[in-house]
């Protein structure tokens, strides 16, 4: 019996009963499963979502969140041979699978790491330092990022049916906004079992996620401009869903990320020979060939010098005759069918189109000859080089995607040109630069940066440890201007951020350094009864302060520094060269004594939950000090933040030093870890 | 004779001569100007603009394009006066002239001093740290930012036509894409007078800023994926111009700032007697009145405890009883007119919608009495205050928004209700929240912050500074999320990026080291032959290098410098109190000790083009140093950055220190001041 895809639809399974769709499946056209989305109350999921979802996901901490996209990932990884097994259907080949099972599975690990080393222990995010906003101090600035209180609506592609699903999913979940995801129909079958793994494995809190298989219906009308809705595929369904009325009236968040004509560029000092022309040809066949060409992030152009082209031209050849092509759970098969027959029909069509500027090099649209296939059931399509001879003028070539294994070769004679055809593709999330020469790289990456929301430079010296042309990086920004849609994704915390909302902040220091909680610079700093070091973590407030006594800095002290430490540069050690410095009165004191002094004025002698101080931020020294000065230091909590084990927290200090006349010499941030409760035998970490 | 408005186009004044539009002055109804945009050929603008100023612009450095803002900004404060003068037919008062004309200027000073500070003297930014993408370190990724190469097209609103054309003009310029202002009609004679200005100061290098005075024509149709539309004003056009054709085809970034129901809170500590009930007070009477209320971020909603909703009521009618009506030129008078009979007409309507679910309780809308002008021929209004006696019910309190000197009381029961009320309007610019109690600030802010751009918590210790509800500051972002269009603008350097492309570089650390010009970890350190600190600022290159000899820690040394400096922590001191500790392996060098004796190993110490080590940046000490353990070190220039003075520039290196079997112990960057010549008698500065 054929499968019937449900939907999740608050926190239950949904049976859809009529108006059932078939799926083919690519291999053989036989019918995998059937769905639709008659008699889901879309409504009822957007509701759910925001009344249900959201308020569990925003009692989480950052942290918490990160910890279930890590569990998450392990469970999904645990299972992940029962989704190759279904997604060869989709014509994944097992190397297809690796990028989009294994990638999405890696991804959600990406962000699970990202959230706790990047994220605080808290439930919203403080952006960049304070602003000052008045003479006095007594009103300033501070940005904070929360969780959207609404819905993120994830519309995906069919090519990669899990990897599209979680990469979306990850920042979304991090950032505490509950997720309703939408896969194309067509490869659906994959993204609900990745979605039943993740029910099953009962980690996300009621209303988190819920699935809606078969047509969108009308979701979109629920949204607001609390909901973001993100969207990946072709530039037709895009702008009807951005510019659908309740989105474009509520100011709903609309991230796209459409396909785009990308570009592998050949420097012209890579000729035939060196290193990068070959890595050139390789990583123009990959990218033609893996998930069959139907990647948003694909080369579809191929641009070289003309001295090269016949050189490129024939390798690839040489290289493209040699993928085998059929049933993608063989393993002498390198390149599955397309997703269906209509998409390969649209993938002949536009190499019909190209070919009007261009001619076919290498291949035939209309005939394959799969191994362990039936090529009229299947949808089959082998490799298509064209080569186009005016490109400077030609316009298909730089506008028409053949989403499938085809691409266009075209030279350029100055490097300039190079530039500007590349810039004929009006946007594309990537684009590849083959060149050991600085000035080319140079000049093509400055020349197309503003084009392309990611540039590959690849070389002898990165080759052996390139990710490849085609593949999104969690730590990296996916998206492009123009036609690649204009949005971004991923891109580490700023896909998260995508989910969140900015606020200004505008108050007393006191006020916000309460909301924050962050000491800021003029809110109080209550000095404690007992010197803070002997608080533990817990015990530790936001605000808590010592002041030290204070202590003279003499000339012999200076001396006898420089001797010892080895430090004798002139400003400490020689009057008239020292006054002869723009900075300096004449001899002053080394920066280091001062930082030394100042931890002997502060520090706590004795055992206690003051573990270590592991490090320094933003030091500054702000005015010499001179022999006979007297320094002091205040040294408040600025910061707490959990760490990675249970045992002890990270506490970041805001350290002032100041000289007689009470003015600051130097300012920094000093790191310490205190331990959350003290015992007789404290467990043994690695640093 | 009238006035005929031009436009600025091609860097010549264009003069309409068909269909020219009367202008009405908002004081009595006399035609102030006439303008058109017939026969205006808005592509060869756009054309002109990319061709011409784009490549002008983009080949300044930030440091040069803020140098240009700054010469901008003292010659329109030079020629304030005549400003002034004009906008009185906009019924601008001295009061609102402040903040539209002064306020215009101060936002151009500040993004000239933020250009100079934050950002490089480079053509780019390096955005964030690299990102490893391999276990061998050969591969990893860096995020620039670029110039789009495009035009930034501004559409804005007629109530700040100084302010709104300068707060998006200097973002865009320091970005370094040119603009298309297109101020509204009914006060384009101000926007008009601020672009002669800039143009006669002949600072703008030519295609870098063009006027529009009219209506926009086919202006949107040329716009691309490198082009950027920001708009102010109302929701209605704001739909119009971001579903336009070719605004969503090509994906051109569009920023709205609409209009918002923005509201002021008063917290349930704050009864009358309280500093915050008068701070309430004064600040709604302020947001009602200032502009005649024609401002997106002024108060509509005044949400009140119960218990004080009559106090609030009688104090609100004492303060707008003594707001004097009339001709803004006079000094006895505190609110102007209207901008139009239109928007006095359109006002009136709104009132007339919210008084469905609301009672007047003071002003009447249809009445006035202007000091020193006819209140038949002038778009006079005077304050309307409206009570709504069940708000959680309630549409039109929290939906239509009075664009003059309107707003709405409404009580709340439990804290909760006051969010809830909040959350009604959908998306705001800026709430305010008045309170002295932390609790209440918590819920509050935390409860309505994701559905604002900006919220001000005002009490008694920042209201002397405060700069108040309505004002939008260049360091914070203004925009907010739905009903208020979804954008945001300035928020410091975040509004300048919003004219820049974000591009992930993937490449070995020698390429992006080159790229960046910015030395990352894995790309080669070169030694140099002679000391880099001999080397003058110009001389250094990024990647020099110094490796020190090496130098061993003695427990002699340890115990020296305790006593030294008085540091006598037990780590360093207890051999059995050191184990202990989870970090140490036994009695360990002090950090400073470490970065005091690499000090002494690199230190070269004749006088010379190194002038002062002013800093340190993210210090880590990454493995403890033991007594006998030797330290050595590496020295490399990672950043190089012009200083405020030609005579020196800031030097970044990045220090590693080593023990002896090569693990690193400690990192961090430090900051150096070197001089750009060496002179025999350098310029005293102060530090």
């Amino acid at each position: 019996m054929t499968q019937i895809l449900n939907s999740y639809a608050l926190d239950r399974w949904f049976v859809p009963q009529e108006g059932l769709v078939d799926i083919p499946s690519a291999i053989d056209g036989r019918v995998v499963a059937r769905t639709s989305t008659k008699g889901l109350d879309l409504a009822a999921m957007v509701r759910h979502a925001r009344e249900v979802g959201g308020p569990a996901l925003r009692g989480l901490t950052f942290h918490e969140r990160a910890d279930m996209l890590k569990a998450l990932a392990a469970h999904l990884g645990a299972h992940k041979e029962a989704l190759y097994a279904l997604a060869a259907d989709t014509g994944a080949t097992k190397r297809d699978n690796f990028i989009d099972i294994d990638g999405g599975i890696g991804t959600l690990y990406a962000y699970a790491s990202r959230g706790r080393r990047e994220l605080p222990g808290e439930r919203f995010v403080v952006e960049g330092g304070p602003e000052g906003l008045s003479k006095g101090g007594s009103f300033i600035g501070l940005h904070i990022l929360t969780p959207l209180r609404g819905v993120a609506v994830h519309v995906n592609a069919f090519n990669f049916p899990c990897w599209g699903l979680l990469e979306k999913l990850a920042p979304a979940l991090l950032a505490g906004v509950p997720v309703i995801t939408k896969p194309a129909t067509a490869t659906a079958y994959v993204a609900e079992a990745v979605v039943r793994l993740i029910v099953e494995a009962n980690i996300l809190p009621k209303g988190v996620l819920q699935l809606v298989c078969g047509s969108a219906g009308d979701l979109l009308d629920h949204l607001t401009g609390q909901d973001v809705l993100s969207f990946t595929g072709s530039a037709e369904t895009s702008q009807l869903l951005r510019d659908h009325p309740a989105v474009s009236r509520n100011a709903v968040r609309f991230i796209a990320e459409r396909d785009s004509l990308n570009a592998a560029l050949l420097g012209p000092d890579a000729s035939e020979g060196a290193p990068e022309f070959d890595l050139f040809i390789k990583e123009v066949v990959r990218e033609m060939t893996v998930k069959a060409g139907q990647k948003c992030t694909a080369i579809r152009r191929i641009i070289v010098p003309r001295a090269q082209e016949s050189a490129v031209i024939a390798a690839l050849k040489a290289q493209l005759a040699k993928i085998s092509l059929g049933d993608p759970r063989r393993d002498d098969v390198r390149m599955g069918p397309l997703a269906s027959l209509a998409q390969r029909d649209a993938a002949r069509a536009a190499v019909a189109q190209i070919a009007q500027e261009a001619e076919i090099v290498f291949g035939d649209p209309d005939a394959a000859e799969p191994i362990g296939a039936d090529a009229q059931a299947g949808a089959f399509m082998a490799p298509v080089l064209l080569r186009c001879a005016r490109p400077l003028a030609a316009v298909a070539p730089h506008a028409v995607e053949a989403f499938g294994p085809v691409a266009t070769v075209m030279a350029y004679d100055r490097l300039d040109d190079a530039v500007t055809l590349v810039a004929k593709g009006e946007g594309s999330l990537v684009a590849s630069v083959f060149t050991y020469d600085p000035q080319v790289a140079d000049t093509l990456v400055f020349g197309i940066a503003a084009h392309h929301g990611r540039l590959l430079v690849l070389d002898r010296d990165c080759a052996g440890e390139s990710t490849g042309h085609g593949s999104p990086m969690p730590g990296l920004v996916h998206g492009g201007p123009g036609r690649a849609g204009g949005g971004e994704e991923m891109g580490g915390l700023r896909g998260v951020f995508h989910y969140m909302q900015r606020t200004a902040l505008e108050g007393s220091p006191a006020r916000l350094s309460a909301l924050s909680r962050t000491w800021l610079s003029g809110a109080p700093a209550l000095v404690t009864a007992e010197h803070p070091f002997k608080r533990d973590y817990e015990a530790l407030h936001v605000g808590d302060t010592v002041e030290t006594g204070s202590r003279v800095i003499s000339l012999d002290d200076i001396e006898h520094f420089a001797h010892f430490t080895g430090d004798t540069f002139y400003a400490h050690m020689d009057e008239a060269a020292a006054k002869a410095n723009p900075f300096f009165p004449g001899r002053v004191a080394h920066g280091y004594l001062i930082l030394s002094f100042a931890a002997g004025l502060f520090v706590d002698p004795a055992p206690g939950p003051l573990l270590a101080n592991y490090g320094l931020d933003t030091l500054r020294f702000l005015k010499p000090v001179s022999p006979g000065d007297a320094i002091r230091v205040r040294l408040t909590v600025k910061h707490k933040q959990p760490g990675r084990r249970p045992d002890y927290g990270e506490v970041r200090w805001d350290a002032e030093v100041f000289n007689q006349n009470g003015e600051t010499v130097a300012r920094y941030e000093l790191l310490t870890m205190s331990a959350r409760v003290v015992t007789e035998a404290p467990v043994r970490l690695a640093v």
